[in-house]
């Protein structure tokens, strides 16, 4: 910021407090915090609820899906989201209604047995790491939490996670375990990783024998334009590099039908998913089969379900260009924040001046518009620099998101001239 | 038996043998091995898949139920089946469709975090063990083999597991960190523990601090009969005798409404619901709530489950009893077997001679009908008599029950044959 500007920012102070003031007035009582859908983009799936009844509750195989039986998935819903996360149907499991419990029962299973029956359980290792490219998705960073698990921040750029730090790291340390990755319109930064950096993630050299990638390709159809950037198959990567057991791949229709109510799945090599569905059959019964069917019947093959994702961008896209739109106007050029872009997934990336973000979002919880607390974009919630702030438009309505946006700025351009 | 009943029984021989070549002859394919509902037990569900819609998706604190949210139900379900396993509201967290899945991460959550915040994750202690009343529930035995957790048997009479036994031991050994038990028409022997065996689990001295009771009541309401044994508050009595925290109870409607797509529920002490709670949060987005819905709307309230569960009682009890008219016919006053006739529950369980359990299985499957392999009902699989078989009334149809306990008893005289 030149001195030119700095002088004409502070001289707006008196009319941004008061800006500041008169939103505070009205009590506003807006959030933006959460990645929800909104009920418009619920509503997109009612007629799932009506697939099955009396009338329809058989797999393509005859299977009685009310009753026991089953742990990997009934054979229909695995062939849609095998084509849906990009596995074949035998490198595949469907899980319950949350890929945050395959993912979280996955790092168990290995903290517990190892992840493969002649690798030493975690559990029994003194110190697992984990690479957590930064700023990242904060449940990821939370298991790891939970479960004691050290984790090294990983810068991540427009092309991915700084590869020249992860191959240095994984070569030397072995207690290095893991890496969480969102690749395709990454959480929150939007996005895509490269072909090179997923090469790079599939070949390089690994101290640890057991070194594994999460894979959490949670925005996989979730376009806001016609432009999809393409992302490298991971599994098929891996194979061709002699790495054939690295990546575990777990995907949701959490944001594709409902939220609370939809299907989890993990894809691996054969070897890995055999031995996954060995440890499914001590934990569960199996999953609910009705709820796969439902999803089957209102998809009814991969066009279907990129054809509702559609929809979904056709809601959430105004949203997002709402946002982008404000931040511009009100920011634009004057060098105190820079924000994503993404071309899809459900989240806008903001960085403030170094220091400010924790400020900024006291200001706007002060003038009553909730964000996602500042640091949660990294392990331990702590952004070293104190500047990352993710905005998840989904949820509020537009005239609310619109005013909220106002708030954010004003906050913004208040929190700049403090640290200034 | 007598030398004369003896005598007679060798001289039946040759009969038995050409009745059990007939009956191989015919090629039969008769499954007996599983507790799963039959198809008319699940049709009795089938107005609950059209309960939920476009005009009802929200539970009564105006919660969407189709989107994320919610960590341990909705009011409504979490009142309803807190009368179900009787603890109050803030003692039960609503699961999945599994309850055997929240009996396996309890103890995984015990094994890699420790039962409490101040007790020791079991993993981190050299050897764990438990007790296991046998005959006794496959699954649970086998969570504790793949852990490596060590099985201890424990004897079952009718008033459930030797007390005697058990108090002796977890006096002693501070390793014995749990017991498995099916209070209620009891897998498999269809007992329910007495009040004096509850008021005895709950007050005994352990020497483990952190000792758990795995109270799996998955029949408390699926009685065959109006002879309706009481069974004990197991959480009420442990809060009387000073061991508040000592009970984790489990239910489930797998068996109340669809198998494999049911409600799944835990109860506790409110300190260890809170923390069960703290460990759920990093695991899981929350349960199904759109299939909580269902289950409520559909039931409405305990008595409307009471009468549910009674429609299923009419549906078994025939097959239950057409299986004891055999068994009394065949084998009554032989002295070959017993066999319970239990008052609720699903299954029937059946002592052959010492020794002759495993014969009278590979007999009855050469002759085409399955049954649940000799072992089962015991830790590792391993029956120290080989006498238990177990009886799974509920799937066959009757004339194929019919068929395959005419087989069976024909297999369990030419079995005992072979070893008198």
């Amino acid at each position: 910021m030149s001195n030119q500007d700095f002088i004409e920012l502070k001289e707006e102070r008196e009319s941004l407090l008061t800006k500041f003031e008169s939103f505070k007035a009205r009590n506003l009582a807006l959030d933006m915090t959460r990645g929800k859908p909104c009920p418009k983009q619920l509503d997109l799936s009612f007629p799932m609820l009506n697939l099955v009844s009396e009338n329809n509750y058989k797999a393509s195989n005859g299977t009685d899906c009310r009753n026991y039986g089953g742990l990997d998935g009934i054979p229909e819903v695995k062939k849609l989201f095998s084509e849906y996360i990009e596995v074949s149907e035998d490198e595949i499991v469907i899980g319950g209604n949350s890929s945050l419990n395959l993912m979280h029962d996955t790092i168990v299973n290995a903290y517990v047995y190892g992840v493969s029956e002649n690798e030493t359980p975690w559990g029994k290792i003194p110190k697992i790491k984990f690479l957590c490219p930064s700023p990242g998705y904060d449940r990821h960073f939370a298991i790891c939490e939970t479960l004691g698990i050290e984790m090294i921040i990983i810068d991540m750029d427009e092309n991915g996670p700084d590869m020249d730090q992860v191959e240095k790291l994984v070569l030397s340390d072995d207690s290095i375990k893991g890496i969480w990755c969102v690749p395709k319109y990454s959480n929150p930064t939007g996005i895509t990783y490269t072909n090179e950096v997923v090469e790079r993630l599939s070949k390089m050299q690994t101290k640890a024998s057991d070194f594994r990638i999460f894979w959490d390709n949670a925005y996989n159809y979730h376009h806001l334009t016609d432009e999809r950037p393409e992302l490298l198959n991971i599994l098929t990567t891996c194979r061709e590099t002699g790495n054939p057991d690295r990546p575990f791949i777990f995907g949701s229709t959490s944001k594709i039908t409902f939220a609370g109510a939809g299907l989890s799945m993990i894809g691996s090599s054969k070897k890995n998913i055999n031995y996954i569905k060995s440890k499914i059959a001590f934990q569960t019964i199996g999953p609910d089969k009705l709820n796969q069917l439902r999803h089957f019947k209102f998809f009814e093959n991969i066009d279907g379900l990129d054809k509702h994702m559609i929809k979904h961008g056709e809601i959430l896209k105004p949203k997002f260009d709402m946002i982008t739109k404000i931040l511009d106007k009100e920011l634009g050029g004057s060098g105190l924040a820079s924000w994503s872009n993404p071309k899809g997934g459900y989240f806008i990336s903001l960085d403030t001046l170094e220091g400010c973000a924790t400020r900024v979002i006291a200001l706007a919880n002060e003038a009553g518009v909730k964000l996602t607390p500042a640091g949660s974009t990294y392990p331990l919630k702590k952004d070293p620099k104190d500047c990352n702030i993710r905005i998840a438009p989904s949820l509020p309505e537009t005239d609310e998101l619109e005013l909220a946006m106002e708030v954010l700025t004003v906050c913004i351009k208040l929190a700049s001239i403090e640290v200034l």
